[in-house]
């Protein structure tokens, strides 16, 4: 299958042996599989109930903006899909982004992060989104940190997760953050239970989805836990993506109606030729819950993204029967979403951090 | 008091019958009183948790803006102080307001909403705001009602809740919001334990700057429950205002600094010539929490606000020890916040509702 052909160089380079130690990993090689209740963890940021409550803090917290009006929350709202519902997402200052939010939910489960890769960790997405002029639009690291350092409730719980002569640091803000977002899981979707084994979790049309998925060969990019190929410890390591190229067969009547081509995708972030409309295979988890679809939003609806790949990555007219037998199975995928507390943003009495009028 | 002199009016016109029937109202008038768990619940929009929830969905679902981007909670944040922290908010399409936003916390006690009371209830506070071309940005009732009909979840919700042969109308929006904001009220702050006799709640300072409070009248207008006059019932009625001239000695140095008399005011709703320059008396519950201060917010800290107060309301220059005092005393009015479960936001499977890019 196409996927195998395209984790060979990784599996060469010595992934095998990663591969061979995952327990789930039998011959043949099973590309479904259901979602585990926790991602991999880096070893450089481990997981405590501390460092995810200050994470959960700062993800909600607007005044990590420079305007303190977005969050992480504002684009990735986890209330909902995970996302902003929008085409494309709107930062501080009312700028406009060019591509549309993915969404957060088992994001951790990512080799690389953004729609073209440029992040090899939750933690570096962290750090840049929060500098990025059209996102969170803060000038520098400096100015982040001071931002938090000046709010007591903030400096107490960082000198109690991380300790050191500077607890509330540019890297520990993005490590809290990230830790919290490990949190952010959807286990035990229907199609979760029935690869489990209840072969009742899913409808007779989602099963018949589910069969027409693999074989129209939709699986050969989406596949694995998170239905967007290979998970940190398969054959993949952090910061290894797992692209592809999109539009696959040039020219269609959707490239030019979505205006599929228009965005380079990786190309923007190497400039190295053969990146040029390679982008990251994306999660199919929650999938029914993100829309509008594709990089740049232009797809509304669900069944029309499905024709649309059919077209443009598999060169199938998919007849519409088959295209409502998918859409029923990638409902299938919506998880179940854990019961959060809000949090409490901790206070400046007495006065602001906000400068911006 | 000066408050007993504002009130007269209402008093001689029918107020005394609700003033008399208050339980709380023993002679002598106390000014002083500790925050009900319960605010005022009109006839109209009786209170159930079925409600509550769904108000609670539509009070974070940023879908009831144009763009998507902006729900009540974006200004009116309830994991903070009910507010934005900033100067003036931040509507739609990066749109600057004008104002400063006022705490959601507690809101349900005030007799009318805005600063310039041009809301007579919640419900209707609610409508103008998702119609205001600055803030939600939604061009008129039937596109908000349309936008919410389209959401599954809502609609039987709204069926189950409100009944009727069009239970998703503006109107039944609306009162599913104001409903959740009736729950969201901070009672038990250290200074409503020390009312209800324990009188080691608050330190000593802040008991010299209660004392203060009294003394220089900043207690004239910042009475009873909310600390902002009069609530529902209590000689004033919903939809009548407490107002007062701010600046109220003109021509101080703070005003020209702070450009204090630059909006009018009331006055920009009724163009009524003795509204010049009134505002609603905001409440002081959680002031430590909701800094900048004032209609402009361009006084940054709570110090500088009691100093601004003093002088242009009651023509005093207050001495740093009572500044310092009675700060103290208004970071004891910093209440109990209820705990809350996120809400998941209804979703609409395999296409969205916001159309803007």
């Amino acid at each position: 299958m196409k996927f195998l052909r395209r984790m060979l160089p990784a599996l060469a380079a010595g992934g095998w042996m990663l591969f061979a130690a995952l327990p789930a990993v039998a011959a043949p090689f099973n590309a479904l599989q259901p979602l585990p209740k926790q991602p991999p963890i880096p070893a450089g940021n481990p997981m405590t109930a501390a460092k995810v409550a200050l994470g959960q803090q700062l993800y909600f917290d607007p005044r990590l903006s420079s305007t303190g009006t977005h969050s992480c929350n504002t684009c990735h709202n986890v209330l909902a899909g995970g996302d902003d519902g929008r085409a494309v997402s709107v930062g501080v200052d009312g700028k406009m982004g060019t591509r549309n939010t993915p969404t957060i939910w088992n994001a951790a489960f990512n080799t690389v992060l953004y729609r073209d890769g440029r992040a090899p960790s939750l933690e570096e997405q962290v750090k840049s989104h929060l500098l990025s002029p059209g996102e969170m639009g803060m000038p520098d690291e400096q100015a982040v940190v001071m931002r938090i350092a000046a709010i007591p409730g903030y400096r107490s719980q960082f000198a109690r997760v991380f300790g050191g002569s500077e607890p509330v640091s540019y890297d520990n803000i993005a490590k809290a953050i990230a830790a919290y977002e490990r949190t952010l899981i959807t286990p035990d979707s229907s199609y979760d239970r029935y690869l489990r084994g209840d072969k009742k979790a899913i409808s007779g049309q989602a099963r018949r989805g589910l069969e027409e998925f693999q074989k129209v060969q939709c699986v050969s990019c989406h596949f694995w836990v998170n239905m967007a190929g290979p998970v940190p410890g398969l054959a993949f390591k952090m910061g290894e993506g797992f692209y592809e190229l999109f539009p696959n067969y040039p020219g269609t009547a959707y490239e030019k109606q979505y205006r599929l081509a228009d965005d380079i995708g990786r190309y923007t972030v190497t400039g190295i030729e053969t990146d040029r409309r390679m982008w990251r295979v994306m999660t199919l988890r929650n999938i029914a819950l993100t829309a509008p679809y594709f990089h740049n939003g232009m797809v509304k609806t669900l069944d029309e993204a499905v024709r649309v790949m059919g077209k443009t990555q598999l060169n199938k007219d998919l007849s519409e029967q088959q295209v409502q037998d998918i859409v029923a199975f990638l409902n299938t995928l919506n998880g179940q979403f854990p019961k959060q507390t809000f949090p409490r943003l901790p206070a400046t009495p007495n006065g602001g951090v906000i400068d911006a009028r």
